[in-house]
């Protein structure tokens, strides 16, 4: 298909696919002529990719391209990719103190590496708690634990075996559930909320 | 304590202080001169709950208002004012089909407002999961389902007992714990994904 044709089956602009392209997030067409490329389904299902992680994901350009390289050369390793992938869509925060997120991470029994950035966000995150007079309970905590290591468990399985469907599985697993989990979150309190306080 | 106590104890600059007060987050000290207030232990609670809402939470001083409002005014009716608060920490997203949303909900058999405006985050969150041509396994829509009811009934069931703490904990949680659970699933990734692909 041609650029336009592309452009209308991503529900873009052949503006932004030019932009795309001369970013390196699409690979080029096949040269017909000097001036003319020709693009096919792995093209459509890019464009798909890219926009899900430069809009819901809220990605940088540089960060889905690094998701990008990884997903076309995902190596041998797949635990070193997916782990090279998921980094790519997180910023690096500034050094922190891991300590308490580091107890945390082993009270759940989990290995991780601990230069994670993950490791900082969750520090910070509980830094703030600390700071807002928050306190949780450790059944709370538990909950907490066993339910993220429920969900990773059963999205980790579902990861499909071919290396490249695996790696777009899961960046894209990553970025577009949050917003769902999170939502759900707030439904299920409603409803536990309306058990504990009868209506 | 004096103004600038308050704002030393609550790790802001005087400025900041008073334009809490001003905008009515803060509720006024005792005078106790035409020109002088003072304030107590009660003003620096609600000075860093108010930093919560408007720093790791990211509400804006209209919403942070609004949860105020509800703290500050629960009613007697607990279920109402936990909506209420809620509600006031979330942006009324632009009329969207809610069905899949709410087929999602019923799947878990969870009593929940038609009206929430979480029914159309989730919806779409869910569009773009569509939209980018990424399917999900029934079993791991269970397991989030079943995740996400395990972390809201362990919430639920830690609410205090007095109404004005319940709705602060409530909000709270709600906002500050929401990075938290997302870093856990990221590290929980990287426990499960060393297990499957074995390093």
């Amino acid at each position: 298909m041609r650029i336009s044709e592309l452009a209308r089956r991503g529900d873009v602009t052949t503006a932004t696919v030019k932009y795309y392209l001369r970013e390196g997030l699409l690979p080029p067409g096949a040269l017909t002529s000097p001036t003319q490329a020709q693009y096919d389904e792995s093209h459509v299902a890019r464009l798909r990719l890219i926009r899900a992680l430069l809009g819901p994901g809220s990605l940088t350009i540089a960060q889905a391209k690094g998701v990008i390289a990884v997903i076309d050369d995902p190596g041998d390793d797949m635990f070193e990719a997916l782990g090279s992938a998921q980094q790519a869509t997180v910023d690096e925060p500034d050094p922190v103190d891991t300590t308490a997120a580091e107890r945390l991470v082993a009270r759940a029994g989990w290995r991780v590496d601990p230069r994670s950035p993950e490791l900082g966000q969750l520090a910070r995150s509980l830094a703030a708690i600390d700071d807002a007079g928050f306190e949780i309970r450790d059944e709370t905590w538990d909950a907490y634990l066993r339910s993220t290591r429920d969900i990773a468990d059963a999205e980790i399985a579902g990861i499909p075996e071919d290396p490249s469907d695996a790696l777009r599985y899961a960046v894209l697993g990553t970025i577009l559930v949050e917003p769902v989990l999170l939502a759900l979150r707030r439904l299920a309190h409603q409803h536990a909320s309306g058990e504990r306080y009868g209506t």
